[in-house]
């Protein structure tokens, strides 16, 4: 049996103004193929405070849906006691935000993400204006190589 | 001191009709006893799009409880685009399972869960029909038996 | 390249009734830092069933915006069937905390932990009364010592 790897590594998103909800399924499974890992886990978290992050079946209508709930559970244009201090309008952003969270855990298994048929990962921009977000990823498994120098296939 | 470990497991779980509510403290813990895993951290994740986890209170009460507040969140019955696309009536399961997040991290100390008395760890089928649920799992953590072999006690 | 460490802690929060936020990232930063991981992550789970955890840019206007909002997704002082038979006036704050969740995973980098500037972990007592609520929190990852016993600096 091989050790425990740990690999750390990040991906960048450009995203639209909130609520902006992204696919990132692909490039996190290209995270957990760089690292190696054949079975564990895959950690991923939003950086800032605006930002979510959780699963969907990514297509136009359930993409849409969220949005509107999301817009429902914190409305912008109603009153933000951080608004009043700050003065930058996104209030309702970080209300959203705080309410779904920054992390997820997805499982890796035979080298890939396990997640359902239709089901993807996403990130959700919940602030008020464009931004290019990180997310930092780490992958905690057992390595496919088992310590030796795999050849090429 | 023993070298990390990484154990990879799942459980299947029969759900009823969304919002349905199973605890699965017990079969968690046996995940985690299995890999025999003395301290470190259980990282779940429901696979599938209108699957999530969380941790309550389980009694009847509180089950309720939040099944009501669920369907508040994403009440069935209103104007959905994933409905309006697919037709298969399931619009709200999908937002409900997205706003609560199919993953969830629940310490391992002493070979078992680290949980409140009156904490159990749930999963909630949120779609419109009943289903045979998946929760894929993996174990990180410090193996109790240091690399030797345990006699039996 | 070191080998992976697992390494397990717990902090302590006194909380005033619910909901009531706190910001815990100096003390989970210390966590990290104490586990002596350079890479990898940090999980922190509130152990009881009327806690939750995430991020938020901890400053007056959201905190008190946050606390609206966790407030209108389950508001005390209507009908809760917990109530009904437990009488403990804390159906609310069971609904608040599974909508929530008890669990967050924050990478750590470097040696401290990965956050937007404006971005710290909270915990939340969602509970009616004062209470001290504790924090597992597990750090997997890479040493920064590699093995060696580093020298002062």
């Amino acid at each position: 049996m091989s050790n425990p790897v740990v690999c750390c590594d990040s991906i960048e998103v450009s995203m639209d103004v909130g609520p902006d909800i992204t696919d990132i399924t692909r490039q996190l499974a290209s995270v957990a193929q760089r690292a190696n890992v054949e079975d564990g886990s895959l950690h991923a978290s939003v950086i800032g405070s605006t930002g979510s992050l959780t699963t969907i079946e990514y297509e136009p209508g359930v993409v849409e849906d969220l949005k509107r709930a999301v817009t429902k559970l914190a409305p912008p244009g109603i009153d933000y006691e951080h608004e009043k201090a700050w003065h930058d309008g996104n209030g309702h952003s970080h209300v959203q935000a705080a309410l779904l969270g920054p992390s997820i855990v997805i499982p890796v298994r035979k080298g890939g993400l396990a997640l359902g048929t239709w089901q993807q990962v996403v990130i959700i921009n919940h602030d008020n204006r464009s931004r290019k977000r990180r997310v930092e990823v780490t992958v905690v498994g057992r390595s496919s190589t088992d310590g030796l120098v795999k050849s090429p296939i």
